[in-house]
Formats: structure tokens, sequence, C-alpha cells
């Protein structure tokens, strides 16, 4: 049905960059047209897309150079970046189409808008709201970077600011639960790949919308479908929302 | 905030008129202005919107005596209706606002909504959909109304009838589920007031989402909101769905 | 079947003695022959058994009254004793039946043996746990005491003492989990009555033990259920574990 | 700190066998003398321990050319045995020890002893008891094995036969709830590894038990420990609670 298209991989090596190349290898409508890692250069005019899991410093080396020369476009998922590192990617995405994310999941994007909607339409003077994520024993972050996404939709939903509603975890005594606050809990257990509750609660009633990973391969195929979407699209920056076709003008 | 309005509750005397009454009574914007059963005929011109959880019959009689008169409005959570029964109350909301609905519940009511949403998102080749829900000993009927409403909910996302995709039970040798479906299932147990569940799966993920009644006294609740609502409208037959503003132009 | 016993309640005007006058009310096999508070003096001889949901200087000096003649046999929900009146109550229950417990829910009482049980047979090296709960947005503490007493159950299954093994919420960059270790998380939203879970979680599966209370009368049930099994008992401290027979010879 | 054993793998080519195999090449404790399929006739005196998912037809073959030689031991996983063949492994299991499941799950065999524990102690006329699972899309057989293993443990719990107590699946006009009965429900979708639930619920509360799968291999490493823990015994015939000490003397 789709043409064939060549897509590159950064950060090759890596564990995204293997679950990635175990994904292209399965599809008939990709050739791997290149494979590299940090201190290696591709020859970018052979890919269609690049789909990057490095580090900062090299997703923007990589944004840079593809600028230069209109492309090829480009999925980064590379996590971490500093404000500065932030900016130079925008202004690579004005002569780039670029997809970048922190969850290429599908569910959890769609989980994403679903919560942004309810968020809305629930009064915070009535509904509060609770993030709760669980994740292996290995992770040593909390809460998850998926997480706080999920928070920022809640908050934005409201028309409020993350970072002015989001409140520490219950621990001690700390009085009745303020109205309007987004709480987050983490649990951190086992071999758990990795599971995402938003809850709105009333005095009367509870929504619970949930995600949760059932094969790690999961956000590798999400960064692939976003590869398939993005090699065709005009210079931007992007994300899973644009992919899913949730920002509709 | 909002002015005064005058209430009248028919079925007052049955399970759900009195939680309305209860309702109403903690309520300062609302003065209960008639309560009324099966064979009492209150001045209708007491009232600027009528609560009704009576039997079809009773609603028929009750909306054609408002349509006659053009007022008042009406909410209508009688179940159970005839076709025939269905096209009475259509016919009467040419002249008088009625909202009718089988789940006053804020929440399922955005649940709803959310499900389509999501419906329309998820690839029914790729994603699996399945209808649970829990309910007290008592309740004599399986699956619940609501599940079957998430479940047209859903249908409707796909751009499909529900007749045409629901599944009966899993029970016995079934063979591979097949792809398109929807499946539904009931527990019932205990007090449990009411818990729906909605889960989208494809190989890799799990979208869950869940409602669950805290307090009996929720459905009463949502009546009363959409009671509040319906007071002012131009004539017409309108859902949970409007009041919410889920449907909106 | 069973014969008539005289209760009296303690505390009878709070919020949990009311929930147990209601209960008492409704047995057939209970007559309430006495109901007082603070600064009220009881004729004891009255009763049988007396239910004390009060203060923790009140319920000392009730056991202290009680112990003095021999009877009634007690029933002690009232919480946060200090360690001096915990030794109180120990030696009062020399002479007298006293259950003492921070959670009469038979539901509970049966996790927490459960939890315990599972605790001794999943390796702590290979299995992580995690004890969640949730509870309406009043609730000014957390983890809920019975959270607390999940833990305990959890580390006593292993030998371990809770306060050794006890994490503090993740929350910010907290590196990988220690081995070994109990955590705790807590969610506040709505009208939520109270949901405990206990997670057992290795690389490969996740055991999951919850409770969820559906109706707040469920605690004065079961302080009531106490009442029954300990007014022909012989004098001792017991808890709900004895109540229960999970703590048979 | 474990000596060295040799084990065979009997199915080794199918689903299963390839698991095993996999779990097994990653324990440095163990040997793979023989791997053999259908028609194959190993040399059984290479082995102290021979884990077999096959056929019915050739477990029993295969336990019959054990007992004649009184040994090596063995762990069948292989299902759907007719009462013939039963008859035929228990008297093999004379002369040879013998773990029989039909779930190798650690997790799944501790939650059938607490489910046992539970059901005993909650009176049937109170609490009702649903068991729930779900499963991926492929599973052709509902309820799943475990699903029945859980209330064959319920129903013993309470000192009832399964059979007399199950009930068929909710669907359509039910009428009330039967006190005493076990319901069973399925779900099917995506590719969910296997979850399962049993809920106990009063009027009151809800206790929950669950078990969830996080990676497809857990069931061969189940049958692996069952295999480490057989080698050594004298002959009969064991399952997993055994091999877990929950039926000790």
């Amino acid at each position: 049905m789709s043409a064939i298209f060549h897509a590159g991989i950064s950060g090759a090596r890596g564990r995204m960059g293997r679950a990635v190349s175990a994904v292209l290898d399965a599809r008939e409508d990709v050739v791997v047209a290149a494979r590299y890692d940090r201190g290696e250069h591709p020859d970018l005019s052979l890919c269609d897309v690049i789909i990057d899991f490095s580090t900062p410093d090299a997703s923007v080396e990589l944004a840079q150079a593809c600028a230069a020369r209109g492309g090829p476009a480009l999925v980064i998922g590379s996590t971490g970046f500093s404000p500065e590192q932030d900016a130079e990617i925008l202004k690579a995405s004005e002569t780039v189409a670029i997809v970048r994310s922190g969850n290429f999941s599908l569910g959890v994007n769609i989980l994403i808008g679903l919560v942004e909607h309810a968020a809305q339409r629930l009064d915070g003077r009535d509904w509060d709201i609770e993030i709760s994520e669980a994740h292996h024993r290995r992770k040593a972050d909390a809460p998850s970077g998926t997480a706080l996404m999920l928070g920022e939709a809640a908050a934005n939903g409201r028309g409020e600011d993350l970072e002015d509603v989001r409140t520490a975890p219950y621990d001690g005594i700390t009085g009745a639960r303020e109205s309007g606050k987004i709480g987050f809990s983490s649990l951190r257990a086992g071999g758990i790949i990795g599971e995402h509750t938003v809850m709105f609660a009333s005095d009367d009633e509870v929504l619970t919308l949930s995600h949760s990973a059932i094969d790690r391969s999961l956000f590798a195929k999400g960064a692939v479908a976003a590869a398939a979407w993005v090699r065709s699209r005009k210079p931007g920056l992007y994300d899973m929302q644009d992919v899913l076709g949730f920002r509709q003008a």
C-alpha cells in the first residue's frame, strides 16, 4: 500500500536503537540504509528519515546536519535536553521535519488526549486528579517522564501550568488535600514494563484512564510509525499528537 | 450565582425519586414545588422543570401534558420504553425541552465521549475492545444498560452498529477471537454500586477507561444537574452528552 | 441462634459511635444498654461489652474501670495512644477481655493474614513489595494506619522489622530500587472511602492483594462483630486476627 | 550452592519446550543432557529429571518408561489427559517422582493457596466469589484452566465441589445472583499474556486477589524450578503446591 522508504538508525547499538532495528527488519516497506553511533558520520543522502535514540549532543548535531541540507526527516527520542539544546532543535525544524517525543507509544499518546479532554470538562473544584505510575526496579527517576506529560495534559485541560498545581507525594501529616492540585505517586517493583493511571475523583464517582505496556518493543514500533509519518511532511517540529491526528486544525 | 428555580418530582416515592428529593433539598437554588406519583395530577404551572423516574406509561403521559401547554421542561430517567413510546417522547420534544438518559452520572457520560474518541483512533484490525461491568448481587440483567451505551459509543467510533459486532460471553471452546468484535463480561457480587471498564488492547499495550460509583446519590445528582440545564432550553430531545457540552456544533 | 447481649457505646456522639449505634440497632441479638461520652459515668453493670471509639485518655480510664470490677469486656477502636497508655491497656487486659484494633473491617484483617503468608513464601531477593492506598481528600495523614499494618504484616512474613525496610516515596532521582525494601504510596482524591493494595512483583509476574470499602458502615459492623466475640472470652488483649481465628495455636 | 543436575526436554521443539530450553541454558547448575520429540527415544540414563510439555499420549509413554526403570524424575506440563491417562500417570508415580501441573507460575500457585485460605474464612452467605481472567486473542478456550484451578481452590475452601457451585456467564435476564455460587468471566484482547482475579465481595467491602504475567518465560521458569525440586524426591505424584511448600504435613 505504502511506498518503500529508506531509514537510518542513530544510536544503533543502544537498547532502543536495537529495538528499532528489529522492528524495521520486520517491515516490508522499509530498507535500513544506515546504522551508526557516536563518532560515525553516515551518508545522509541514503535516508528518507532517521530515527535517533542517542544523546542530546548527538541529536542536536544530527538535526543541524539534516537542516543544513534540507533533510532527511528526523524522529528524535533522546531525552534530557537543555533549554539551549531545545532551541537548536526548534531552529533546525525550520528547514527539516522533526518528530520529537518522550513516549512513542500510540496508547500513551491517545491517553494524553483523553486526559486533556476529561480535565477540560471536570470542574477542578469538585474533581481531584491523581496520577500514578509503576515501573521496574531499575528505573532511577520518579515520577516517570510520561507521568509528567500526563500531568501537563491534565493541567492544560484546566488552563493551568503543571508547575503551579503539582504536589509532592503525600507523606506524614499532610492536612486535607488542596482543591485544584494534581498529585503524583510512583511504584517501583520487579519487571513492570510501564503502567500509568490518571484518576479523576469527585465525592461520588471515580473516572480512571490507564495505560499498560505488554511488550518492550512497543516504544520502538511507535517511533517507526512516527518515521513513516514524518518522512513526507513539511519542515516543522511535531510530536506524537500530530502523528496521531489529535492536533487537527 | 444562579437564579432559584422550581422543580417537580414525578415518581416521588420510588427509590430514585426519594434520592432526587434529598439532592434537591440540599441545594439552595431549588424549590421543590411538587412531589407526586402515579394517579396524581400536579399543577404543572408551579414548576420550571420536572424530574421523572416513574414508568414508561407515566412518562409518556407527563411528556404529552407538558408538550400540550409548552412546559415545564422535563428530565426523564425512566427506562424500558417501547418504540411507540419512544416516538411519543420525540413528538413531545417538538414543543418542550426534554433530557432523556439511561445514566445521569457525569463521569459515565464523559467516559462515553472518551470511548468514542479512542475507538475512532484505534484501528480495529490491531485493537480489540472488551467491555466489563460489575454490580451488586441484586441486579437482574446483564450486561448493564450503561455497558451497552459504552458499547454503542465504541461501535460508533468505528463506524459500526453495535448489533453487528457484539459477541456473546466467551465460554467453552471459542476458537481465536474475531477481529473487529466487541466483547462484554459481567460480574455480580456483594454490594458493588456500579463499575464499568472499556479495554482497548493491541499486541503490545492496553488502554483502559473505567468508571466507578462511590455513592448511590450519584445518579440523582446528575439528574438534578440535567434539570438545572434543561429548564432554559429550546424545545428538543437532549441527552447527557448535550448537558455536558460533548455534542457541540 | 445466639443469646441476646447488652452493649454499651463509649464515644456515642462521635462519627464512629453513631455508626456503631446504627449497626447495633439493626441487630436483633443486641440491646444497647448505655450510650455515653466524655465526662459521663455509665453503670458498667448494665453491659456485657462496651464498644469504645473515644480518645486515648477516655479509653484508658474506661479500661481501668472495667479491669477494677472484672468486666464488662471491651472493644477499643480509639487510636493515637502513647507507649505509656499502651502499657495501661495491656495491664487492664490482665483482668478483662479487650479487643483492640486500628481497623475492624473483616476484609482488611483477612488481607493482613494473606499478606503475611505471601511474604513468607516470596523470596525478598526476587520479589519487591509495594503498598499503596487511596482515601478521600479530607484524610490528613499518609500512609494510612491500615497501610502501615499491611506493611508490618509483609515485614513480619519476611522476618524483618518494618522500620528497617520501609522506604520514603519515590520522588526525583532515586537510583535503582533497593532489594528487600517495602515501598508506600498514597492517593488522596474525592470521596474514596478506602482502598489498599499490596503488590508483590518479580521480573516475570505480579501478585496483587487488594481491599476496597464499599460502605462506610463497614468499620462499625466489624467492631460489633468483635464485641459479639469478646464478651465471652477470658481476660487478655486480643486483636481482629484473634476474632477471625487467624491466630490459632 | 546446589549441585549440577542433568535435565532432558521432552517436546523440545514445541513452544514451551523451546522456552524451557532457553531457561535451562541460562542456568549454571543444569546440563541439558537430551532434547527429543515424538518418535524419538532418548537414553533416559543420561537425565536426573525430564521436563515434558508434549502430548498426553507421549507423556503417558514417558511416565511408564521412567517408572519401569525407577527414574529419572518427571515434570509434566502437558494438558488434556483422559481419566484413563490420569490413572496411568498415577500408577507410574508409585515408582518415580512426578510433578504435574496446569500452571507452573510461582505467583499463580501462591494465589491458589491464598484463595483457599480466604474462602475458608469468608462466609458464603455474606460473600460472593467471582473469578475473571484475561488472555490474548489467540486463546481458544474459556475460562482458562488456571481460572478453573482458582475456582476449585475457592470451592475447596468452602467445602464445596466446584461443579456444584459454578455458574454460567451472566447474560440477559438472569434474576438476582444466587448465594454460594462462583461466577466466571473471560476477556480476550490483544496480546495480554495472562491475568487472573478472584474477587470476594460482601455488601460493604471487596477483597481482590490477582495475578498478572509480565513475561512469557514465566511458566518455563516455574517448570525448571519444579525440576530442581523433584529430582531428589521419593516416588509420588506432586503438584506445584508441594514444590512451594504449601502442603506441609
